[in-house]
């Protein structure tokens, strides 16, 4: 097969930068053209000096990598993506955007979440917002976008997916406690994320209050066919990458920790990226990184009649980086797995 | 006042040798003796280089540190204490155990999460399990033993404690996700505290089965006066010290934030240990690490009717050393805040 | 004593921050004012929340700090503080500086380092520089204003004192490779100290060009009794505190690790604040965190005719506000080791 | 080609378990078989989760690995080389050891820093210590056994290796000051590698006294053509991966920062592991980890006329796993790159 033309806007952020490594050993796309607004017209390897010797390629802006490209990955604050969305199709281009312009089906949801409306309701049709494992069929001919889900709601969905759709959990139960390594604030400079502020510290941020709420509740909506509420706290980590998100359910009746592993086990049974762990080992963060996979763990505590589900991924690969190629690989009818096999270092 | 002896066995684990750091600037104590099994017959400022120039002092045996002290603090692996005490009562001694043995009120309780039975039931009548902001009284001049607090209990009956007595959460519902720096797994060698192994690393251990889970209910369900049921995780955090305990609970009624807020404001207005941040902040280890405090942060997620309480200490101070001097302070009659009135440092 | 009144200006910055800890508990002293320019008019607590509860002050400028203040500590970036020496003398107030305003006794040293001349000559002659240990005797009363050490020559002046004034070393021989924890680079935020740039990095930094050189080459100057270069190399330690500064010095004649040993220990013996650790063991940040120690670990590598010495301090306390208020202690006639006794903790 | 079988000795131990991650994903190789002591008859991805869902492979013992493969890592203590190699040579593979059995051509050198000798000199003779950027040339069809570098020596002799062979440094002024990951002190249990003992610490450790002395002085003593002696101390740098070689040296003449830099950049040009990096900028441990590259950055402290290298490797991959797979490539006629052409990821 014929090469694709691969192009990042924001490729100086944390998840565009990984993009562009995954994207450089990928062996069905070439990358053609990478911009940035802070940083155009300079070197990528000064702004990023990891790749140096690898990468001969000068930073440009968005119009660039839309001509240049086939496939146009956006990585950027929200409410900048409906533009480049219309000139993508306009130019029969695929567009993957990793932020939130995409996500969310229901505008009054973006507009409550992100104080902004959907200016172009007859995009959000091309669209589909795509978690593979769950939604891989939406990747039809006819999307032209594709809404890459957040870090966050990636790890909760794959930890819920199996017990909500066969109706195990009580909807309206579920907790959600998330811990995110620094990387996921992004590389903008804030007091939260320096070095002495957030090395030996330890905290909750946006309790019951981030804008990742509506997009876990829409999936978790949809595998139940009922709407749900969750609370949802996200805390931040002293590590660079990986969620672990731990969430509670209670249990529509009862099961064992047998019964529900084996659930599990039988709806990942066929996906490459998502591991269900042995019953009784948690997930850990250290055995996704640097990788796609989703590592779950399920526990059943018979004492409170709740199901315990450890969800670990990369937020930078399966939460970001890894996950968008794997949605442009489904699109772009190359392997799923093509390009984002990595095996997860032990340390 | 005269200073009292003061004496530590279990010296050389981190509780321990946390405590003889503050036992040395304690204004009523002076340090008769100290022990351990493991380094009996060496210098301590060997075994523990930070005591250099500061300590003369060589480890001995458990009898030697009972028969030169007035006040005895252990810190050992549980099932040892009963016979410690027993010699304590005998000899005319306080013991202050900051292990588990005088924890739980119910044999039975004790028997089935220890998988021990007590052997000396007569003992317990001398001795009271002491949160001192929330059971302070208890330590009055019969009581000869004193069973100090777990680190996540703590963390968590001072989290719940206003909210359970004033009724304003559902018992059963309480769901606790702690994280706790490695010190709180100990000196002892093993992989998951092997520096590769923990470090960039983070997740869950004993899920739903550790062993202060009766400790957090017999607290809880005092507070509510009723029997209640909680699910505690706790998790394995990358930092040397410090817990946060993110507290959920549903609400019995509507409250606000600001009312709730003010519930706790009141519930410890004259603590000196415990600080209820304002509204909107989250507490973090950062700013307990190295002092005796309890920070608390309050909210309310009115979309799913919960309390979410952030709870921080550190797990070496307020979770172990610093509140067993004040428990000694309390039943010595010293200076609630004797020797333990650190600020913490900002980094 | 009647206690003396201090005052910080640059109170927010990370050294100003750590002052003001150390002052709030000093026995002989109460702080007066603390001033900002960034955040003036705020509430330090709301500033730095690990203050809560143990202050109630809000930040002013700098003139309000002179006025209600006998002893004035300003950290501020260099340039700023011969304006207000010129003020604290005239209002007959001692002033320690622990920014590079007062330091460097040769005005040619500061224009070739930091490009700016002195513009108050005069004042020069009421200022002294003074590491306790090695020019205490500097402080009479006739000194108004200190000029408080860099935390780098600190720990390279008292690992080199014993052996250049001795002339066991030669001069030009000596390379020193120091190793710095991050808030040595201050609270500004920079891509440098980023949390996701800093954590699991390390490089050097400002290779033979810091402006500390001068400050080292003076002292190492003054002990061999005739000038010396050195090569000085620091680099980004990723932890909080602490700095361990490497020194490598070729020997004038041959001498045992026993006999250096010995000068050590008796150079320093009744230093309160320098351990010299006894042979074969290296010193470690761990061991001085948070404690106005200076730990010395002293090697004879025989092969090659060279004294290794391997120093340790906390940037923050020894390297920085520790040592200003060692130095106030001196010059106000307190106990030169009040308010500064801290045992470092074992983690 | 066909795919060759390689095995390995010690797949449990860090630098093994790198090497398999490393070999699966070879475009050459087939992994055969993997042993080791502790681990015998488990699975590997029970003992390192990471692979769990990658590798299906039970851990056998050392004659296993050995008949089924044609190249044999092994990952072991020192000592116990020599034997396996024997086997090796008689059953005609080719055995890369990287431990330190092969690597000193000195039998006196073994003997003196490691308190063994070689009990069979005549397989010396087949054997080759190549590190490749200056050695592969060894690498002939008669050599049978590889003594693969050690971290340290790989990281300072590219370090020194342009400016030695042109003689533009002296010899005995050679002052290595080198600071490693914890991974670099393997998987077993030590109280130095105990989270809470090196997180927030530094020291150095074996000063003036690593077994890595003599191999690294061999190496330079070949570039100078004449015997040089060095000073070595290394330190235990609290991150997981990656070694900082700060290396110091005396001009033999006067030579700009340019002009050394352009010996460097010609030495290494053709090199596909080597990158020089621009003037002014520092190497960092973040922007080779997880890769093959050493990044080298050049000083010239014209003051003390001294060259500073600083220098920086991942410690598992070009100072472990990754060489060796690159001495095998060149070997067995590989592309020397094969399997080993990681982008260093940014963060």
């Amino acid at each position: 097969m014929e090469k694709k033309k691969a192009g990042i806007i924001g490729a100086t952020g944390y998840a565009g930068a990984e993009l562009l490594r995954l994207l450089l050993t990928h062996p069905d796309v070439e990358v053609a053209a990478i911009s940035s607004v802070s940083y155009e017209g300079q070197e990528m390897a000064e702004v990023y000096r990891n790749f140096l010797g690898r990468l001969n390629m000068v930073l440009t802006d968005q119009d660039d990598v839309i001509a240049k490209s086939d496939v146009i990955f956006a990585s950027l604050p929200h409410g900048l993506c409906e533009e480049i969305g219309a000139k993508c199709v306009e130019q029969g281009k695929i567009l993957i955007d990793l932020g939130a312009d995409f996500r969310l089906s229901k505008a009054e949801d973006y507009e409550k979440w992100y104080g902004l409306s959907y200016r172009r309701p007859e995009l959000h049709e091309k669209a589909a917002y795509c978690i593979p494992e769950l939604h891989r069929r939406r990747l039809t001919s006819s999307i032209s976008i594709i809404g890459n889900p957040g870090c966050y709601p990636t790890s909760i969905a794959l930890g819920l997916a199996p017990a909500a759709q066969a109706g195990k959990i009580v909807g309206n139960s579920v907790i959600i406690d998330s811990k995110s390594g620094v990387t996921g604030a992004g590389r903008g400079l804030t007091l939260g994320s320096h070095y002495p502020e957030c090395n030996e510290a330890f905290s909750a941020y946006k309790v019951a209050a981030h804008r990742h709420t509506p997009e876990i509740e829409q999936t978790l909506s949809e595998l139940l066919g009922e709407p749900a509420a969750v609370t949802f706290v996200p805390h931040l980590l002293p590590v660079n990458r990986g969620i672990i998100s731990t969430i509670y359910a209670t249990l529509t009746e009862e099961i064992s920790a047998e019964a529900m592993h084996a659930l599990y086990t039988d709806f990942y049974q066929d996906e490459p990226f998502v591991r269900v762990l042995p019953l009784g080992v948690s997930a850990d963060i250290k055995n996704v990184k640097y990788s796609n996979y989703c590592d779950l763990s399920i526990f059943i505590d018979p004492r409170t009649h709740r199901l315990i589900v450890v969800s670990a991924i990369d937020n930078m690969v399966k939460g970001a980086a890894g996950q968008a190629i794997q949605n442009m690989n489904i699109r772009c009818g190359f392997a799923e797995d093509a390009g984002i096999r990595f095996i997860p270092p032990a340390f």
